[in-house]
């Protein structure tokens, strides 16, 4: 029984301090990581842009409507069902990509194969784990969290050194209701919403290893699955 | 200025207590409250189904896809811009509606003009207020919350009589991590998850208006909004 | 083997004196007389938007493209069809919904199973049974026919009553070669066209009658197919 | 103000006497005539194939789905419109285009430039002028219009002789309540519905004339109209 | 095992000299020598329009989307399919719907049914054989091949004598880099590229022949094919 | 004037020796090296999938559907219009994509923005200047071009080391008429076509700077253009 993890990433700004391919880093990197502990699984390329219509007020966004989402994915995931594959998880970098959860179970009528995660429940054991200074509902975007990983990825080498220290500011913006109709610019001057300044490459390393622990365990659980 | 709510319900089993259009009837009541706080208002007819393939391990469930969920709330909403309504609020009845987050981005790229509501913060507001015995995480499907609502509605004549409250039975499952891969079956006998035994109209009474409550405060910000 | 009645109504203006969602109410009114007429059948939840926009020239009306209501049509049969139902009646309250005939016939390739009703042939007997005044060509829209019915749901407690008999007005337009161009506006001062004042409801309620009488010939016959 | 004609064919059995592209044959000559008396007028190509899904039941039939004729004759008139052409009538040639209606009235929201014609009234009145022995509905299909409508233009030169004058079998079947569940095959052995046997090239000259003539004041108004 | 020929043809400007239809006639008379070549075989009517976006500096083009091009050709093939046809050759008159070999390719997955003819090879070597002065990358659009072929086409009474000599003008372009993005009207002041001032019915009459006879070489290969 | 690089990529069996990102890799150097070129340009993420399949009876292949492609490179592009781009060069590393020219066509209707290349001529140039041994024809696919280039960028640390030099093999398959119909297989054993074995780094570097150098006219051509 084959096992693909096909990462989501975005492209879309996050702060002055991080690439905009940030989601797409951190999606590919948990796949990765993920893969490695399953073994023969592997990973599908990066889908390098989707969902990202809310960071339209600041530069650098490539946003795919919904209903290409829905077709790239199904068309990925029955290429991967061509070759054998019997079980697929969406890797999500991108937050805003609440759809997948609707697409998956749309799949998953006749037999259930379709997968998406991190949820939150994994992003807040990860968080806790890691031991992370705060939520990651309040770090939620180019905070702490992704920018302790991408201080880890480029130390690794896995990315290059595009991370400005100097730029890093905080802003916290606890309460965002207005953010699928007005977007982030309101909430944000940076474009981040977090705390990037208590970001190092240690935590970074631990929240992505807390990430790839917690995931695995669901993955145990769909690949035994037998429903 | 126009504001409209259009709400969204579903029709999916709820147990066997309470009626498949659930959803819907709920959805229908918030807009409802809703549209009698702002003057100048007025309610859509609800959609009746939407996405609904989590339950199709049970009878009674209608499903749209999502590309069609896509063009049915497009083309509602944009009948609704023809009129000259310039703020509209899905208020969604059905939590498996994730894509209408993205639905709504979308749109709004140009305009703010469209918000989906209850969020999750309204929702757990509005069972801290009307002292739930319980989060509504763990009382997702046709709980003490949803059964609370329903009796209520019962009461007041909005609709027919048809819970059975014999049929009752709480169902603990607070970890389903694989719901969106194998849907709801596996996680409840019944088919609701969470405590109906707890319900009473007295708090389906003061939890629908502090949902309306709650969601006023966004809604007001939504009207103010100057982005 | 069950049977399943579909409700397609629609959202548009029907003079000063009947609601927007008079098909909706016709539409759902017929289905559920067929019901009670058909052992192990049932009602799915009327679709209360439809093509309306030969309505536009009037405020209220909410319109789906042609490709969103084959969408939500083909995704609703399909959704019975996975329930077991082997025969659905598209109980169709819109006479401007042509393309139902062509989304019924596509279905229908591999085996007849989608049926739309009423046809010409049946509102023209129902008319001529309850012995109304004039032909329904003459009386196409918000007149002594729907205005009738509106009347009898009303006594009956079935809608409430927000027909304002003050209003009436009867409009004679029986030639309106472009309508499909022009739309509605042209060929009526008030919005409707027909004889509402002629309306009683007594005459709603043997229309109704006849109406689901002529369709149950047909649907019998339908059942009984052996193609 | 240019005005094109666009004539929408079919390619469906047409009983053993008649060519399977009757309806384009008879879509083509109207347009052809109307062009004729409308200075600044031009005649599209005619689109070969639309719904014939209730002919599946012989062989011959191309059909193309709903959504696919929406996307052609949307096409079609949007390339018109880039041209300048300012009115484009639908000339449709085979009954079962009901949708094209609501493609009209879909196009039209704007402003009125896209009509659809013969309308039913069209061709009563000119069977009726041209003096056939029975209504159109009787003579739905390949019948005693058609035929002598192809017998003419066979006469004229403009198709090649491919009429069988001694497979000629007349077929009454005045009622077809399933034909949109069951298609045309459980009606009529032949393939036709109607009276072929009373078929004359004079009756086709006539028919052909009356129908031009009919549409011709509709176009007429529709060309005037200041909506 | 039937075999059908599908000719693609197009609307678009062909200079002065040639009926925008020129590439009509040309796919469906090279289909039509290719049915007679072929027992068992049968030509499906020509599809009249195409894309044609990059004539559109040019009056008289009428151009589908890639989107409907798609949809048609797939419904022609499958309503093909379901009449028992098993190989299908799409014979296209119009050098520029290059997508063609991507729905083929596409439909081919599961077993190889759908040819798109003629390439590039069999119209090199045609040109060759029928002695054509030059190739037809520089005899692009309406040059000597194209109108050659229209003269013999006319020759035979296959089509009306539409083609004015006497606005024959040689247009040598053999470099169009850019015309997919600023396309023909920079290349050429009639609309031609090309050398129709060489044209002749003779050449034209032996340039469809060669056309024929090379792509019937590729036909028997498909037929025999064992993959 | 901003200038946007948008590389197509693919992934597909590249034979037993080149990855199946090979045509990624390719697309973005190409892409990374035009950008030089050009100030105030960028490069676009690399779009990893498209239409491969041909490539089907081989493992690795994931393909997008030809609407998929459509609507993806229509988003991509218009996202970039947003961000005030005005100018898009679509870099395709993938031959099979031939639809891309109608997507641009298409898009160019009202203003020539979108461009793509490299052309048949690019590549041609390319490899005479590059001295490769053969035509690009009959070196299709993972030959001594396409390996030349993954030499090159492996010797410059851009992709990590993957190429097995051990198992190369030379296919020389010069026709390949029923490519499109029965996919890659019956003309291969490997998976390539063309001469793998000639390949060297040197070649490579020369074959890219060449393609970049070709393409880079054509560029400068397309922003200096007036139409």
């Amino acid at each position: 029984m084959g096992l693909a993890f096909f990462p989501i990433g975005s492209l879309e700004q996050h702060g002055p301090h991080l690439p905009i391919g940030t989601d797409s880093f951190i999606a590919q990197s948990i796949a990765s990581g993920l893969s490695k502990k399953f073994p023969n699984s592997f990973v599908v390329p990066t889908l390098p842009y989707s969902s990202s219509f809310e960071h339209i007020g600041f530069p650098g966004a490539i946003s795919l409507r919904s209903t290409t989402i829905i077709s790239v994915v199904q068309d990925v995931i029955h290429s991967l069902e061509r070759m054998g594959i019997q079980k697929i998880v969406l890797v999500n970098g991108h937050g805003g990509n609440y759809l997948l959860g609707n697409i998956a179970q749309e799949m998953n009528v006749d037999k259930p194969y379709v997968f998406v995660t991190p949820n939150r429940h994994h992003w807040d054991r990860a968080y806790e784990k890691a031991e992370l200074s705060i939520s990651i509902s309040r770090d939620m975007h180019a905070g702490e969290g992704e920018t302790s990983i991408l201080l880890h990825l480029i130390e690794e080498g896995i990315i290059p050194s595009s991370v400005k220290p100097d730029k890093y500011m905080d802003v916290d913006s606890p309460n965002r209701p207005l953010l699928q109709a007005i977007g982030m610019r309101p909430y944000t001057s940076t474009g981040a919403i977090g705390f990037p300044t208590r970001a190092s490459s240690r935590k970074g390393k631990l929240l992505l290893q807390e990430l790839i622990n917690q995931i695995s365990i669901t993955v145990e659980e769909f690949l035994g699955d037998k429903h």
